[in-house]
């Protein structure tokens, strides 16, 4: 079955800024937020240390980077599904602007996790490239401005754009979870989002770049409870 | 410092026919055979499975089936060198041909091999293409026509294609070691290809396709040790 | 100024099937359909004969299979969306099956496609991904069932696959025109989709595997002209 | 017949620095000069300009930046080698370093090359990359640095570097021709790189970028002229 998420839930993305134990140790500090805080929260990781990961970790949602949609057999190179999801991935990013992917690539990369129920993150540049994907039906859509990718762009998404594009997702199919990634460097910015309307947060840069990312995962994950408990007090 | 590979040495490829609990019960297999008749064995397997199989084993010499080059930073789905040898890489495959790559990209993956003291494994399809490959000076080539990959071309190397290849290699680089791997199914065939002067055999397809492929990496790296032997009455 | 195309048109596209003079051979023969039944007439061919045909040709609206993104410089194998504009191309292809592109690359295409004055073709395989290309606004989407491709598939897409494609592109932007193409392999065909709702037909193999591909041309122009007229009568 | 050529020839890639009447103007003006020097000359333009090139000169050698490897039939945007040839090229480019290319596929271009009697092109970047592509046995070898190319890297190949990829790709093939091209911006480079022992000289921004491209192009093939002299009157 595939994993449920809870919102408002918070995404935290290593990229390739760390390797070998300090991915375990991130993804530690991530699950003793995710308990303390009683936060689901989504991680994102190298396939290499996904095992490791989950073997020592019960309440994060592991995701890979990216994967094939071949079957077992040949393909020696490639990233089999059911190798990624036997090593304890429970979902797969489609379409980041550092990996993309043709929409038939993206559409048979859905259809792939919806057999293994894995969710489909999937990231988008624009609007229009988020309403273009929505229409493939995955689980959470990132609209994320490619330009503020990476903390180089020197800012955050601004709410006009967030409001907007979690409005042009839901039109097109209301239950895909829109998260606000971009930019993100703290955690009232987290706060900000998601009392803005966003069902979730998440960050790579802004962790992994963090004088101590450790404390930044703590954090933000806070912050995203903060804004859950605010928000229920608020009658949302 | 670079794996040292004592000759002959026999290589094993899972590519993707098998994933999860199997890769690691084939590995132990090949690490119990490489013991017991006392032959270095190359691993190629999925780079998921690599930290696993590194914690389990100590004599096999793991190879990723694949590499990029960027350094540690973005790059959400590259495979990052400094990773996989984190997790126990001790050698990269270049331009096999279900992962074919361009020269300046070979070039560059043999480089960061070089700064993390990996094997490079080339793969090649014809004579010609085992020449080129070989001015980028490779530790390993592997010269393979590709309709006997998968077992599905019904035969194996001649070897008229092994001697020659292996004459025309050592032309370029005397150090580089060549492997035979095209179309083997059973130990007889690693016995063939040694005594006729190749340094290596391996089986991708050849022992994950047999009714019993842990008696078959026994059986293969058995035939190594008998080669090997008779070379040594032989005088070479 | 962008092409203005009227309604019901007919598309035919040389893919490679044939090269060098028989492809002006048959824009010869579609001009002079195009005139004859006063039908407007979109001309698909490689980029290398497009000034050719340009200059022998008045009536035919000419579409590149493909182009890049670049601007002029370097990029020396790319090809320059100035460079077939100047050779008389007035519309581009997207995300054919035969060349996938990744979503950022489509909408980089659609704004220099935008910027030359140059018409938006753009195929799709299924509905849920004409819907998603249609969220990019191209002026003509192709949805094109990828098995029917080619006349391997052995028939023409159903008119239930034709209305529903037709009503979920129209609901997103309406004035995206909407052509049929998979499958056509003669006239009755063409003047049955446009009857059916189709704004438009087309056909690549259905003319390029016909027997007499010149009188092909014509009899499915000629019956592009006899639907445009029966539905006149109809009163559409 | 594949065309022979004289040496020492010139080569100009106008890549997509130019487009429409542009590339048509600098032909023209290289057919004069080639007329003019008895020198032969290579040109390498966009394959949409190839056909009308070709109906207006007689001397110049036509050589496509790229082509892809299907036979006549669909792959609706390749550059079909039929289509190319049809049209008046003679020759062309594998493995500039603005269009990487795997082995296999570097194999089969040339392949196809030699099928139609056209001119194979290589480009390399490092005198390893030569050496490796001098195995395939094309007809030309450029060794560019690839930080020389685009008139960016402030300096053109020294001496020695001309050298040493002389004689190390004569050694494996004595009748590839090697051409000479990273960064010439003047006709005196381009005397003094065939007075070194280059069969050939070229350039592409050295020309484009030219304060007045038309008189660069007389100004160096009349240095390949006095290069030819020179090198007749010593005896070479």
């Amino acid at each position: 079955m595939k994993p449920k998420i809870r919102t408002p839930f918070f995404e935290i993305g290593t990229k390739n800024y760390v390797y070998g134990d300090t991915v375990l140790e991130y993804a530690l500090a991530a699950e003793e937020a995710s308990k303390q805080y009683d936060i689901d929260v989504l991680f994102t990781l190298p396939v290499v240390e996904m095992r490791r990961v989950a073997e020592r970790t019960s309440r994060l949602i592991l995701i890979a980077p990216y994967m094939d949609t071949l079957r077992p057999g040949r393909g020696t190179a490639d990233i089999l599904p059911e190798g990624i999801y036997a090593a304890g991935a429970r979902g797969v990013v489609v379409n980041h602007c550092e990996k993309p992917m043709s929409l038939p690539q993206i559409k048979a990369t859905i259809e792939r996790a919806r057999e293994l129920d894995m969710l489909v993150f999937a990231c988008a540049d624009t609007i229009a490239e988020a309403k273009a994907i929505a229409e493939l039906h995955p689980d959470i859509i990132n609209p994320e401005p490619s330009e503020l990718i990476g903390g180089t762009g020197g800012g955050v998404s601004d709410m006009g754009f967030v409001r907007e594009s979690i409005r042009a997702i839901k039109a097109i199919y209301s239950d895909i979870l829109v998260e606000q990634a971009a930019g993100i460097t703290n955690g009232q910015q987290v706060y900000d989002f998601i009392m803005a309307g966003s069902e979730a947060a998440g960050a790579a840069s802004g962790i992994m770049k963090a004088a101590d990312p450790v404390a930044m995962i703590d954090e933000m994950i806070a912050a995203t409870r903060r804004a859950a408990d605010d928000l229920k007090k608020q009658g949302n």
